[in-house]
């Protein structure tokens, strides 16, 4: 079965984009995933082709049509989930995307002006997702991100290039940090311990930075890590 | 003064890449802003022209070398700030993306493979940036994402097609939900109070929506958004 991914864009001239180099590109080329761009622009109705109206009850910028975008789902529908890129949404996860890239597929809705019209994501069943708490031109970056981090899960998609192991995240922690030669590089050594060929103590000092930088960059992570570990009750409910 | 970027990369073909297009493309080819991508490996010094090395202490993968890396940062240095991509980053937030749009440009480092020797952080004076709680097979998309977040900031980049305004975390809230005409479609209607013309009770609905679906979807930033609101001190971290 092949991870179909199917994007409805303004732009679909930006796709593959960067997706067509690297590791995902040469997927893209050994058929190990599919992408489709379409142009929501195709399915509007009237002779000025136009896809968005002014919100109801004012304000600056355009909403995206409900009925135009529901015929444009509505042409690619089938056992995929259908994901809507909008800062509204759910916070994109790594637990998310390993059951994404575990799937068929995704069709990926991408938004533009001031957003979509509300009622598109009930009568569709749409996925609300968020890549981050920044505003972006569109929602072409966020499916590229979102494609990104489902294809290098893919099989066969990473090979020695890349571990596949995603340390960041996966434990709850963030990744410890890493060093590599030269042993000393402008007065600036390599950890003692990384050197030692010890590989117990190597385990304590890793584990140890991971919980360390964690606690200190991520306090949002190292709470709910911590939560989970005693098992006292979720401070949040994003999980 | 143009904004310009740099890009620190093993895949300078990505660029411009989507940023080539819509807002971002004509912003370019108006001289707005400058993107220049420099290959990494111009600036290894062996003959095999190799960026990274196994990690030391073991592990899976390849990790940048903090001397490579450094003499490449080294080749573009000026006054803006140097950021690397890297989910042991800060998460990048608005309030950081207005302060980037702000300022001279950036120049931005990608990884790939396990990551940077951490010895270049401190040796440099590098900020570490996330776009969010994934994994991505290296930090090109990421610095695509940071800079369309910048370039749509710049002064003439948004026209009508866009407000300008950051509904969405601006205030600390997520986005009212939009809706726009047809006044009905598939038996949905446009809640009334949008339609009333009444401009105080249209701003009171829109503020109760932006809190009662931050509060829903978004438990974390509600948190903070009360926290501040009453004056607590905040619990985490990252403000």
């Amino acid at each position: 079965m092949t991870f179909r991914a199917t994007i409805l864009t303004l732009y679909p001239e930006m796709f593959p984009g960067p997706l067509g180099h690297s590791l995902a590109g040469r997927a893209l080329r050994e058929d190990r995933w599919a992408l489709e761009a379409v142009q929501i622009r195709d399915f509007a109705t009237d002779k000025h082709r136009s896809v968005d109206d002014t919100p109801a009850g004012g304000g600056a910028g355009m909403v995206l049509r409900a009925d135009v975008l529901a015929a444009a789902v509505d042409s690619v529908a089938d056992d995929r989930p259908v994901l809507a890129m909008t800062p509204r949404g759910r916070p994109l996860t790594q637990p998310r995307v390993r059951e994404l890239a575990a799937g068929p597929g995704v069709t990926v809705l991408c938004g533009r002006f001031e957003g979509f019209d509300e009622r598109l994501f009930e009568a569709r069943g749409i996925e609300q997702v968020s890549i981050g708490d920044y505003i972006l031109s569109g929602g072409e970056m966020g499916a590229l991100v979102l494609l990104d981090a489902c294809v290098r899960l893919l099989p066969g998609v990473m090979g020695a290039a890349s571990s596949g192991v995603e340390e960041s995240f996966e434990s709850g922690l963030l990744e410890y940090p890493q060093y590599a030669r030269p042993a000393e590089w402008e007065g600036r050594t390599i950890p003692e311990v990384l050197r030692s060929g010890d590989h117990a103590k190597i385990a304590a000092w890793r584990h140890a930075r991971a919980c360390e930088d964690t606690r200190s960059r991520r306090p949002d992570l190292w709470e709910r890590h911590e939560g989970v570990r005693v098992g006292r009750p979720l401070a949040r409910g994003d999980d």
